[in-house]
């Protein structure tokens, strides 16, 4: 599937039936935040990984010229393991967790805040000057607290304080946010990205929450495309966890959707970020992509 | 030239692709006013009268949507004549202009904010309630004077009072405005709806002011379409009024966006109104129609 | 009766006097909102209907010296009557309800709109730009509904949105409200001013609510003015409304004081609006004229 | 000359017709500055001071309800020598002004801020809590200089900061001031009334600046009343002071006019305070009283 | 006890190390309300009570440079009885309180607003124009009523309106409290100002309420020093009060901390004024000085 | 020179008494924006680099109780040169530049924005959630350009949008800086910190301007303490630039001191960050330490 973006490509009355058709999304989503998750993992199937990171900045700045207030939550696993080995660390993992202690956090927060998190920061602000950077540990946005003393420093999110992500939104501006933490002694701890899409979604009380992954969603049977639920409510999320139809690293991207939805968020989204501007189609069509959570699921 | 606006009738990767090719001009245009002049004379070539307001309407309402500022005025010379002749009175002109007695003016006005402004207003809160309808008496908006008194009661502007507008624009709300000044003493007068338009324009710093006429702009030779001016100068508009060239019901719409840009609108546009979403076109991709007239203008 | 106020009639000690004696009256009145219904019966035993108006618009332009809030709201039937007239129309009532097809919704939204409030707001604006003349269809002010098929166009008030009118009184503004409404749709519908005035009223949170009406108030028995009321709780008004003491026109307007008074509207007044200044004197005077509705009426 | 300000002295319809007189009065001084000095001299001639100062609040009061900012600033030399004289202190003078020691600017503080100034103000907000009592000490209102070594704490004004003063009318409060400042060591100093009521209506940009005083304004012969003054320039003032027709107590108010008329105050006044309601006369009625002081003066 | 405060006293090094360790409280008490009330008592230990004055202004001035926002109530009994003897009026008291005539009332109000305030106002302004002298009169601020005929115009405290308080503090500015009060028909009261001082506490919601005397706190043998309670829950001054531990003029204070902190007041101080800098010791330092009323006191 | 910070440490009269000397420069410096450079440099020298940043965190966190706005600007050249180390790169220099290819840029970038930023950041936020993370990146905060090709990814700095951190101050926040500069085009580039700092302080309008270093000022030659100049004027810093006395990484440092101070910032310093609470010492006592640039110097 491919989308020509060069300028003039569709005639000017398909421009502006397209634009007449978008106005009640439009309206819908105007003054609405979003909270977009980007991970390692959405490009790890793209052929260009530097073209879509470009697709994915252009929807940001559509978006944000379209009046919605976008947060971007991002991890970088691949990006830390890349580091660690050019250092000599091996990386060792636990029930799928990184083994965190000090130099490895030190490496986890150079890459997160200091690689990953600028490189989203900077492709937006060619578009303006209207990205700005964050960890959680800015003003005390994310206190965190270690998940287990054998995996170091590795941490659960203990409170979100949103008022710094307010005052962002409020001026128009799109905070792009390193899943770093810290405790009230100044420790650090590196916290998984899924989870803190999650929390801050809640905390902000977004109108949705989007997860770009590399599948096509949430499948009953993950061996089988045609088992995709479109629909699903919290408690099918549970179920589906629970019979072990969702499982890996998709279990804290489907439990961040159903917790954020029992706390308030309007709908979250597990999309295919391989999709060429997969979130844009889907807030501006009627075209459902992937698998959507909210409190009234109707079947798939 | 038609265009299908039904849900759906675009591909999902066109839509992308045309809002992502938007992205500038949505941009540019946020937060800008933009008058728009509505007149009977624009709808003079249309097949379907109520579907011309429609698509009017919901051009109106996207630009709402997108951020855009816009003030609607309107004339209503056809009505006006309609309704004389129901009553029995015969329409006089001189020089163009209606020779306006009392009653006259009492069913312009009548005309004018009692139905042509309210067939506006209404089509557009169908859509939410952001439209007001104003006329230039209301809180001394336009000020008006006697233009000669063999024409009774027909009126120059003499001054705009913004700071309504600006209000109301402030609130996110879409003037309407029926173009009846009234003068210190009380006495209301019908004034030309183009050069109102122009004048709003300029009160408020407007981006853009926009005529949907019946006619595809302005041209060297009136009889032939191939000698349109895509671009003028406030100079050129000047020479081509005094050349003839521009003559009749024109000469106060050019005028006016001479006049407008002369005292800082961005640009003036005459657009033919007959042509669907001429607005959406004219803002929201290359393609420009009709003629702008600009400070810097580069040939046509 | 007659009222000469012709400058410098008054001595400066009797100027000096009746200032003084005024305070408390002014003080209490300050700040505060009055709604004032202004109705064509009320000049209909006017010796002179331009003399009446003059009155009149004197009085709410003290008012607003004086820091009240003023809202005018206006009928105009006797006017549309005399338009349908001319137009060859022949009004039909039902149990004194216009019957109003298309053509009858027109003339009246023309002479309510266009005319009747044309002439208040520009009468008021003589004294400074202090009037806006609004209709319900603005910004969604009067969401209306249809009263009965059989009627036509005749709406019920389904709700009233008080935020523009809040706007402009915070602005010093005095709104000219015209008795048109409108549904989702975009439909309009005539609506009974008395009924309006008391919607508006409760929506606004008005200190007082004012008929100014061709009687002298509400009496026990309309044909001796010996029983005129002059003060009845809501209760009163129900059971006058019951025995039918209270009849005809005068049904709205009663029923609209007890609604607006039950509604927390501080008082209600039917007054007779044929007396020069009568507003002034029943709100800047001991001299309580008319019937006054409270929710603690004490006795006649 | 008597006014009978028991209530329902005047007829309703003289009360409306007053009121209606009044309203060019009331739109022109609502919201505008008035700096009234208020004097013991202004009392000697009443027959009943208690009924002088009632009379005073009552006009002040007025001024208040009807959105007039007053700012009163009041002196007390007979209460200042009553207390002497009970003390046992012998008052001297040299060229008008008290000769001041210690122990007399103690006793002129105590009786200005703790005597004069609470009279006032208890007297004024038994209408409603709406004065408060200042000294030029509070918040470094008045910064003063020593007047000459020989007088030892007669201060003259340096500066007047007014932002204080802004500050409680736009709470609207009534500043009630004490004319005592202070030098940038804490050293208080007793300041001539006049000077200090002029010099305040300067720093505010006050629209009138008042002197209630026990005569009827400047005259060219003093001894003559024919020879009153109804309008002078500061120019005029100068003159007559130079000529020595304005003397003694007189020349202070009469320079403090003139300075302040030349810093922007709209016109001063010097009224006869026992006349009743003088100031209400001067503000609300055609009948000048007393000589006003205006840049364009136009003869008397 | 000495404090030498004389400039370059401290080495560098100890200035930072004691404004680091005063980090902690600093913080803690920046923005809060503190009341101090300072009295003639609290003076008639000092030897010097210039010397005192001035200590206790440079305490105010520091507080209110490091964001305290101090409200200072003060008496002046030993000064009001001075003015009364040189006039040659004779004290009278009734259990302790003194009887009140109307001229005794005149004497007490020019001492308290006239002189001891002034002195305060102007002590503090030397550092800056941050001080305002009110008195219970201004604006409504403290509404009394007669405590008792038989004592005359001695008052208790029937309201405290904040607003003006408020407004002062957040202007950043320090009112400086007389202890006069005045009832609805504009008769004033002495009232007494520890009761004053409570009533002020609890109605801005102050973080502490601070009675400097001249006794180093509650003692539960008021001859025995070693007896002294350092902290006190309301019940146990209730209790001490009963058992006369607490007796004379100790008693309005121990009262007013006590009703202060059950009406909300974090903390009440009753501290020696004779020590230099009592104040800052109390906040800034770990020392705890006096007696503190607490809701959770944990004995002594 | 040690500093005890124990608590308890300095007897309750010493407390107050330092307290009292720090009243004039709490009040100096309170609102007022103070930019720190804080070095790799200045902590080269420190036996103890933990000790030092606990000190220095204190400082900052202090300033911000007082009232001061602190901007924190940070350098890292020799953590930088470490992690090149590790990853196997060799550091080149010319003219002290770093010649900073891609990766060199990657590296840099990490280690400031993710490492030390993160450290300064997360010990400030110990004492409550003030301290917020930036990079010259976000928001536009510093626009940069090519230095010179011939050195890389080196940048000078073009502009400063000092907004968001104007916004970050208005909420009491300290922003700490990286100084990493981005184009119009999106790529980054490594900026000399102590020039950021000086166009940083400028860009604010900062009061001060302060270099934390490993040397105790400037010295007319280099080799000899006694010749340290304890004030300079920006035309004394050329000279001393010219002659050669200022020389190595003094320079960049002495240049933004003068640059800073002739745009418009009070005064600039050079201090030895190796005594402790240096910062402290400089604002808040007589004792000046280091080199200080102002307009006026008066000589050493």
């Amino acid at each position: 599937m491919t989308v020509s973006a060069s300028p003039g490509a569709a005639a000017p009355e398909v421009t502006a039936a397209v634009l007449v058709e978008a106005i009640p999304y439009i309206r819908r989503f105007s003054g609405k935040v979003v909270v977009v998750k980007y991970g390692g993992n959405a490009l790890a199937g793209a052929a260009d990984e530097v073209a879509a990171l470009a697709s994915f900045v252009e929807d940001i700045v559509l978006l944000h010229s379209l009046g919605v207030l976008p947060i971007v939550v991002h991890g970088g696993g691949p990006q830390i393991g890349a580091l660690m080995a050019r250092l000599g660390k091996t990386p060792e993992f636990r029930d799928g967790l990184r083994v965190t202690d000090a130099e490895t956090l030190d490496i986890a927060r150079m890459v997160l805040v200091g690689k990953v998190n600028r490189d989203i920061v900077t492709a937006l602000n060619v578009h303006g000057p209207i990205a700005v950077g964050l960890s959680g540990e800015d003003a005390g946005l994310i206190t965190a607290a270690e998940h287990d003393p054998a995996l170091g420093f590795v941490g659960d999110v203990v409170a979100v304080d949103a008022r710094m992500l307010r005052a962002l939104l409020d001026e128009r501006l799109v905070p792009v946010l390193a899943t770093i933490g810290a405790d009230g002694r100044g420790q650090s701890y590196n916290i998984n990205a899924d989870t803190v899409a999650g929390a801050v979604a809640a905390a902000v009380g977004a109108e949705k929450l989007v997860f770009l992954t590399d599948v096509d969603g949430i499948r009953a049977d993950p061996a089988d495309p045609s088992t995709r639920r479109s629909r699903l409510s919290p408690g099918d999320v549970d179920a589906l966890v629970a019979t072990g139809a969702v499982a890996g690293g998709m279990i804290p991207k489907a439990e961040a959707c159903a917790t954020a939805v029992r706390e308030g968020v309007g709908a979250a989204h597990i999309l295919d970020g391989r999709v060429a501007h997969a979130l844009l189609l889907e807030l501006y069509t009627d075209q459902g992509v992937g698998t959507m959570v909210t409190e009234m699921a109707v079947g798939s």
